[in-house]
C-alpha cells in the first residue's frame, strides 16, 4: 500500500469514527417503543431506505436514485456539530443555515480533498432543493417523521403540538417530489389530528 | 390515483412502519459515548456510509455500488424476527440461518410481490457472499464493529472477550472485498488486544 494510499484511508477512517456521533444526535420524536427519542443515525438510515422502497412514487422518474441516497446518507451529518432543529422552531431556525454550514465545513473537511468537495456539494444540493435528487430526498427526509410520528403515536412531550397549518405549510414541499406521497401526507396528517398528535387549531390545547 | 397504486403503496407503507423496529434491535457493541447499545438500525446507516467512503479499496472496482447500498441498507432487517446473533456466538450462529429465512420471508412478504422478490434475492444474494457486491458489503458489514469496538473502547460486559485468533478467523473474508481494508483490520484487532478489548489468548483473562 502506497504513502498516499495510507494518507487517504487514514482520513476516511477519522471520518468514519467522527460521524459515529450521529447516534447520539437526538430528534423530537420517538422510536418505536416510545421509550426513548430517535436519533438522527437511525432516521438516516430509514430515509435512505424509504427512497429505495418509494423511489416508483417520484414525480421524475429520471433521477439517479444513488446520488438520492447519497445525499440521504449525509444529509444530517452537520447535527453532529450544529445539533438537530426541529422543524416547527422559527427562532432555531433562523440561525440554522449558518451554524450548519460552518459545520459541513469542519466535518467533511476530515475527508481526503476530492470526497470533502463530492460530500459538500451533495450537501449543499440537498439543502438547495433544487435538483431533482434533491427534491425527491428532502420529500421523503420529511414524509418519515410523520409515518414515524403517527405509527409510534407518542405525542410530543418536550415541545407543544403543532397546529394543522402549521404542518400542511411546512410539510407542502413533499409534492413537488411526489404527488402521490403528498396525498399519503395529507391522509396521515389528518390522522395524526384525529389522534391529538396534531392541534386541529391554535384553540386546541 | 388508481386503486393499484393505491394498494401497492399501502403494502409499502407498512414495510417502513415495520421496520422501524430494527431501532429497537441491540447489538453486542455500544454507541460512541459508552451509555448505551448501539442498534442495527444506527449500524446499517454506519456501514451504508462506509460502503461510499471506502468504494475505491473494492479488490473489484467494477462492481455495482448502487446494488451494495441497497444490500446493506437491508441486510440486518431479518433481525426484527429473528434477533442480532453475535458474531462469536457459536451456538446461537447453528441455528440463524434457518431463523433469519423465516424472518425474511414474512419480512418482505410485507411490500408489493415484485419487490418481496427484489428484496428477498437482494437479501440472499448478502447471505451467499459469494457476487462482487456481495463480498465487499460483507467486508464493510465486519469492518464497522470492529472500528466501532477500538473507537468507542467499551469492553464487551454480557460476553466473553473473544480472542485475538478467533476475530481474526471470524474476519479474514474481509481480504476477499479488499486487501487494503483487511490490512487495516488487523491492525485495528491488534491495537483492540493491546487496549484489553480482545485477549490475546485462552489464557488471557
Amino acid at each position: 500500500m502506497s504513502q498516499v494510499a495510507n494518507s487517504r484511508l487514514s482520513k476516511q477512517i477519522a471520518f468514519i469514527n467522527e460521524v459515529e456521533k450521529l447516534k447520539l444526535v437526538e430528534r423530537q420524536n420517538f422510536a418505536i417503543n416510545g421509550a426513548r427519542k430517535e436519533n438522527s443515525a437511525e432516521h438516516s438510515w430509514h430515509v435512505a431506505l424509504m427512497a429505495v422502497v418509494l423511489f416508483e412514487h417520484s414525480n421524475d422518474s429520471s433521477i439517479d436514485i444513488f446520488k438520492t441516497l447519497k445525499m440521504l446518507l449525509i444529509h444530517d451529518l452537520v447535527e453532529i456539530h450544529a445539533g438537530d432543529t426541529w422543524l416547527y422552531d422559527e427562532q432555531g431556525n433562523r440561525m440554522k443555515s449558518e451554524r450548519e454550514k460552518l459545520a459541513a465545513i469542519k466535518l467533511f473537511g476530515l475527508l481526503p480533498r476530492e470526497q470533502e468537495h463530492e460530500f459538500l456539494e451533495l450537501w449543499q444540493e440537498f439543502e438547495s432543493r433544487e435538483t431533482g435528487e434533491a427534491i425527491f430526498a428532502s420529500s421523503i427526509d420529511s414524509l418519515q417523521p410523520l409515518l414515524n410520528y403517527l405509527h409510534t403515536s407518542v405525542p410530543y412531550t418536550d415541545v407543544e403540538r403543532p397546529i394543522r397549518s402549521q404542518v400542511i405549510e411546512k410539510k407542502r414541499h413533499i409534492s413537488l417530489g411526489s404527488e402521490v406521497l403528498w396525498n399519503l401526507a395529507v391522509e396521515v396528517i389528518d390522522k395524526s389530528v384525529d389522534q391529538g398528535l396534531f392541534r386541529a387549531s391554535t384553540d386546541d390545547v
